[in-house]
């Protein structure tokens, strides 16, 4: 199986290994060791000297514990979408009570930092400002580089801004601390190469003053108490120690191949995708610059359906792909170059491509 | 390693190596067949006809879940606790609105159903009841067959019945439908023998009429998204789908195994665990008739110290017990045998306590 959906990302055997061993004590001196080291190699990549947190939970419920423990109910949020996960991101804040503004883009287009401080500077202050790094529904990288130079200073009219980088932390530069981010959302199962069910949060100090002040109602995703816990090697509830497990491994191939690498080779595999599907006739949803690293999403050539490409790569050639997300269901097909991916599993999903296309065009007539 | 803590718990050779697999697709056909089928096997050991869903978090988060979807803000709530996860249960409702009346026994005593239904007339209607099967802090199983003959029948002065089956199910006889539970939560890293990172929720009719009322905020947990996602064989976020394969393994030793036969197994343990703890000095927290069959919590002899006991089991023997929680920290040890236990294991853990105690007698003295 040449696994290429954007999540959950095929895993390395030795990953697979260290998931696949015996349940462990939680609060006990294996666990301690397991949980600094990967916060520490967390952190490395999150580029920040903040605490990263680890949760049990989906990419989804670690935005849900970025934004219950920062809303009060009324809170003016602005929320830049550019697709289905930005979307998300907005309706977790609304279903909380945030007063939610949107910012959003056509399909394939990245934010605007300039609109973004235009919609800024209308909101009532203190706002909330959510932003999706690595957009997987349309294959796009958001700049945030640029987002980060127009914010305003320290005070009460910088936003608090809370960052998904679900799909982009462990494959593309996201220096949280150099760009000021407040809370970086991320998930095990993609650029990571670890099993699904680990939420991982890092928290700027400025978050923790709204923490403290938010309204929110909030237990099992209560930031102070995993803070606490994570202060003696521990969380607060019995964790997904298997996926921890393997994510330690994981981690351990991250820190050996290194970040500039990974950078790099993520940003070659999306180059080799765009160049080999435009050979084919698929025209790419996001321009070169805006294009994500970690998934490309392309449009079908004309007369083509996008979930029978999805069924046939499988069933005749054993690649899995994505197909469109909403609207554009049909449309697109979304290939993943995330985490665990090598220039080979590219040159196959293309070959499979190039024998399947002429059989579908002859089905069509 | 003799894993007798009440969990995480130990993982058969099969689980480990289905949970070892590599990643899948979680809108694929694998995935709809395998979730498919862990549900209609979830069913069959909560003995229900309702929907059993499957939730990525861990049990505290699946007690959320239950609550969230139920609660509305100042909602009357009886809190039955028997120890630490009683008061868990009744810490989550407080975090989520409900005005919380606490029922509260001696620690290693067992829930008096007389008592509930007393405590439950004086509530305002409609109120939700909430209580704990299996107490892993105490080591006491309560008797909710009598807790299902004392209540109202149909009608609004019947209240909402949540149950933590956390560390019951799947080891005990809990038929949900008959003693007309509404929403009975329980995760995977307990009797169920799979990896931690699941959390079960079987969901009574009368309890949908309840989740589409309740104006607590929810969005992860929302059930109403996870019933909708389940009837085509998906969840609406990506599921721990490693922790799910393993399950899928679990759940097939289980049927083999046979309800029954599981049910008499854990009694037999409990049984050996108390008579060969007791033959080495120690005393049982609970009665005989209260004791749960899944985990024994045991006084230890006077002028031992529970958390050596713990840490030398560990050091000495690769033997896995818990200390007390709380107040009870250093006087009782908490042995499990729960899901993966055999007669041996149980054997292993009282040669090992028997060669341990003079050595820890002879430095006292």
């Amino acid at each position: 199986m040449n696994l290429r959906i954007p999540g959950p990302t095929p895993l390395p055997e030795a990953v697979r290994i260290a998931a696949g061993g015996d349940a462990f004590d939680h609060r006990g001196e294996r666990f301690e060791q397991l949980l600094r080291q990967c916060e520490a190699r967390l952190k490395q990549f999150y580029q920040t000297e903040s605490d990263v947190l680890v949760l049990t939970g989906s990419g989804t419920g670690g935005l849900e514990a970025a934004l219950v423990n920062v809303l009060s109910p009324g809170q003016a949020v602005l929320a830049v979408s550019v697709g289905h996960f930005g979307e998300r991101f907005a309706a977790v804040a609304r279903a909380f009570g945030g007063q939610v503004t949107m910012l959003e883009s056509e399909p394939g287009q990245a934010l605007d930092a300039r609109r973004v401080e235009a919609a800024l500077a209308r909101l009532p202050e203190p706002a909330v400002l959510l932003t999706t790094h690595n957009e997987t529904s349309t294959g796009v990288l958001n700049d945030l580089e640029a987002v980060s130079q127009m914010l305003p200073g320290p005070g009460p009219r910088r936003p608090l801004w809370l960052v998904d980088g679900v799909s982009s932390l462990g494959a593309t530069d996201l220096p949280m601390d150099r760009w000021g981010c407040d809370v970086v959302v991320s998930a095990s199962q993609k650029a990571w190469m670890a099993p699904a069910g680990l939420a991982f949060l890092g928290v700027s100090e400025r978050a923790w003053e709204w923490i403290d002040r938010a309204r929110c109602p909030r237990y099992y995703w209560d930031l102070r108490e995993a803070r606490k816990y994570a202060r003696k090697g521990q969380t607060p509830f019995t964790p997904a120690v298997n996926a921890l497990a393997g994510l330690d491994a994981a981690l351990e191939l991250m820190v050996q191949e290194g970040l500039e690498t990974i950078v790099q080779r993520h940003r070659d595999l999306a180059r080799q995708t765009r160049a080999g599907l435009r050979a084919l006739g698929f025209a790419m949803l996001a321009s070169d610059q805006d294009a994500s690293p970690t998934v490309t999403a392309a449009r079908v050539p004309v007369g083509l359906s996008a979930t029978e490409i999805k069924k046939r790569l499988l069933r005749d050639y054993g690649v899995a792909v994505a197909a469109g997300m909403g609207d554009l269901k049909e449309q697109i097909i979304r290939v993943a170059h995330m985490g665990y991916c090598s220039e080979e599993n590219i040159s196959q999903l293309l070959a499979a491509l190039k024998g399947l296309l002429p059989h579908l065009r002859n089905q069509r007539n």
